[in-house]
C-alpha cells in the first residue's frame, strides 16, 4: 500500500500561517464584559489577519453540548468539552477565545494542563459583583436573588477567581477597546512566528 | 457601554482565506483506506495553501469523548460530537476531514442536515469485505472473527452504505495518490472563492 506522507503538525500551520495557535480563556462573572470583548477581540485578530474563533454558550451549549443541563457536573463537563474543542482548534492554528463564566480553578487548570505552554492564555475579566449586578443586561441577577435561578455564579454558587492569570482586566475601569488593547499587547509577543510559504 | 462591532462571519473568513469551510466525511469499513487517504488528503490540502484539519479516533477519542465506550448509544454520542465539532470548524474556515467508520445512515445524515448544503460531502471509501479483511493491518478483523471484539463492523454489526454519497473511492481499484485527487477534482469548484486581504 502507499506510504503515508508526514502528517502535517502545529507546527507546518505556525509557519504558513505566520502565527501559532492559542487558547484564549476569558474567565469572569456574569456581565463582566467577556462577550463584548470577545467580539472586538475576535475582529481585531481578524483584522491583523490572525486566524481566529469564538466558542460561547450560543454555538456550543446549542450544538456540541446541547445534551446537558446546569447542573454542577454537567457544567463541569461542559467546560471540558469546550476545552477539548478549543485544544482540536488550537492544533489547527486558530487562535480561539472562549467566553464561559468557567468559575472551578480545577476545570480551567485541567484545560491548562492539556493546552501547549503559552498558548493557553487565562484573561481574568474582574469586575465587583455589584457591578456585574447593576448591569444585568439579561435579568438573570435579578432572576437570582429572587430564587428564580438556582446555583448563580456570584450569587448562590461560588466563583473561583484565578489565582495567576496570563491577564487581569479591570472591566470596571477601562472600556472593551482598552481591555482588547490590552490582550492584543500581551499577546503580540506569543503567537507570532516567522511566516514561510 | 461600547458597541460591539459586528461578528466576524464564515463568509468573511472565506473571503480572507480564498477557500471556504467544508466537513468531508469519509465513511468506510474498517481497513478501507479512510486514514491513509485523509493524511494525504490533508497534505495536499496543504500544499494547496487550504487550511485544513483532520479529526480521527486518535485526536478525538483520547480527548473530546474519552468518557465514551463502544456501546451503539456511545458510538451515536462519538459521531454526533465529531460531527458538532467539524462544524465549529467549518464555521472557523477549516476544511474538515474525518475518518470514522461511521456505519449508521442516520447518525451520517443528521450531520449532513445541520451542515451548509454543499459543505457536507460524503465520502464512501468502498472496499469489499474480503479485501479489508485480508488487509486487517491492525489485526482486528481477525480479533472479531474470533469473538473477541463485539459488534463489530461488517462482521457482527451493519454498515449502511451511503445511498447518494457525494464521492464513492474504490479504494480496492484505486491508489491512495489516485483517491485524493479524486476528492481534490470533486471539491475544487466547491471550495474556492474570490480572496479578498
Amino acid at each position: 500500500p502507499d506510504v503515508a506522507k508526514t502528517k502535517i503538525t502545529a507546527d507546518d500551520r505556525a509557519l504558513r500561517n505566520g502565527h501559532k495557535g492559542a487558547l484564549i480563556w476569558l474567565t469572569g462573572l456574569s456581565a463582566s464584559g467577556k462577550s463584548t470583548i470577545a467580539t472586538e477581540l475576535e475582529a481585531e485578530l481578524f483584522h491583523h489577519h490572525l486566524n481566529c474563533y469564538v466558542l460561547d454558550g450560543d454555538n456550543i451549549r446549542q450544538g456540541l453540548c446541547k445534551d446537558l443541563g446546569f447542573s454542577a457536573k454537567d457544567r463541569a463537563e461542559n467546560i471540558r468539552r469546550v476545552g477539548e474543542v478549543a485544544h482540536l482548534m488550537t492544533d489547527g492554528g486558530l487562535i480561539v477565545i472562549t467566553t464561559f463564566i468557567s468559575p472551578y480553578r480545577a476545570d480551567r487548570d485541567s484545560i491548562r494542563k492539556a493546552i501547549e505552554p503559552n498558548e493557553f492564555i487565562e484573561v481574568f475579566a474582574k469586575c465587583p459583583l455589584e457591578v456585574c449586578e447593576k448591569r444585568d443586561p439579561k435579568g438573570l441577577y435579578k432572576k437570582a436573588r429572587a430564587g428564580e435561578i438556582r446555583d448563580f455564579t456570584g450569587i448562590s454558587a461560588p466563583y473561583e477567581e484565578p489565582l495567576k492569570p496570563e491577564l487581569i482586566l479591570e472591566t470596571d475601569k477601562f472600556s472593551v477597546a482598552e481591555c482588547v488593547a490590552q490582550i492584543m499587547d500581551y499577546i503580540k509577543d506569543l503567537i507570532y512566528v516567522e511566516k514561510r510559504a
